[in-house]
């Protein structure tokens, strides 16, 4: 990479959440040689907006295209700044690598998340990449630099904008038993049924419709959408 | 400013919402012989957590100490790089500016913001600036760059997290009354009493305590808290 090509001391980090009904996962990258793991992450071109850099990284890095990427935070302390990391990293592409090197340079990074259907997309990993694989959440490999405060404060901002984020993992109407297990999966926690239900039932979040039949009729389950925000005022 | 001692390319911009009881306000320097207006910004030391440099540098050019600042957005767009802007503001300060000033270059900026009882303290314009007040946030002077966007998606984060920032606003116990007046000022509208009363009590973020004595007694109102996150389990 041309140093002039890309801005310095700025980078990017991407937490993709892959949920299809069971386990929460998230992508992690596997450097080449290194068994370091990490994190999808690049860097912004002078000329380039910053969340045009970070569309065009990951698909660059993964494959996954026409993801929805929501920025959570920027990490920036001193902590973070290991350029033994990048060496090796580099040193595994055997890639001379000049201690004035650009990348070796402290860096601020710009983190993303993203929630996705995992078996809808294939991700693949670049050349510089021995693999691009779903990890469950509570069963990560050690993550290079500050990568796993990265996903854990990402974990926290999808559980408070929970309500906001459903919509990407479920059908535009859905029972109320299936937007249960999508909490579970999420808060990686069993909730009780009559508590979930009268606290959603009372947040004005949902709409109520027609009945899912399915046959045996009397115990059909009504079926819900979010509301949107004109249905929410009061 | 010593090229050196700053990391190029990186600014941070804080909105510092101001309430006591009334109109929204937001604290807004004048640049020094220029009539450009902006928010308080800053640079982040080589060395200095990025966190710790938005601290730092909001008291040297505000005066303001101990504020709780919030991380909310990095912004990134190139419609944002604008060197004439600050060569306008260099030359405001009779500095000379060559072409290749660090300052003339691309800033991607952190973006913060704080909710503080604008009562409570006295801000200082740095030297750099002809003034540094509280403007009503819906009569706010035309700012530099986005620094309007920065502001409106404060705004929007505030709205949002409305629920977790009032503790800063209000006594620790309060009437309904109270924090009605609070939610009114901070999203620029007149609720109803009734629904909002009905929406807060249903969303369990309260704990009722006894009623606010005050002479009659048979009007008196119920006091409230904000339920802690164990008062929350269900």
């Amino acid at each position: 990479m041309n140093p002039k090509e890309f801005l310095p001391h700025i980078a990017y980090d991407s937490v993709i959440f892959g949920f299809s009904g069971d386990k929460l996962k998230i992508l992690i990258m596997e450097y080449h040689n290194t068994r370091l793991f990490a994190l999808p992450g690049g860097f912004v071109r002078t000329n380039e907006a910053l969340n045009d850099a970070v569309r065009r990284g990951l698909k660059e890095r993964t494959g996954l295209d026409d993801i929805f990427l929501e920025q959570f935070y920027t990490f920036g302390d001193m902590a973070r700044f290991k350029p033994e990391v990048m060496k090796t990293i580099m040193q595994g592409l055997n890639d001379k690598v000049p201690d004035n090197h650009w990348l070796l340079d402290r860096f601020i990074s710009v983190a993303y998340y993203a929630l996705i259907d995992y078996k809808q997309v294939v991700p693949r990993p670049d050349a510089i990449s021995d693999s691009c694989t779903w990890y469950d959440v509570d069963n990560l490999p050690v993550l290079i630099l500050d990568h796993q405060k990265i996903v854990d404060k990402a974990l926290q901002t999808l559980r408070q904008n929970l309500d906001h984020k459903l919509t990407n993992l479920l059908p535009e109407k859905f029972t109320m038993k299936e937007l249960q297990s999508v909490y579970e999966a999420i808060l990686g926690e069993k909730l009780r049924r009559t508590t979930f239900q009268r606290k959603l039932l009372a947040s004005d979040l949902l709409v109520r419709h027609e009945k899912l039949y399915n046959g045996g009729a009397h115990k059909a389950p009504f079926l819900y959408s979010f509301a949107r925000s004109e249905d929410l005022e009061g």
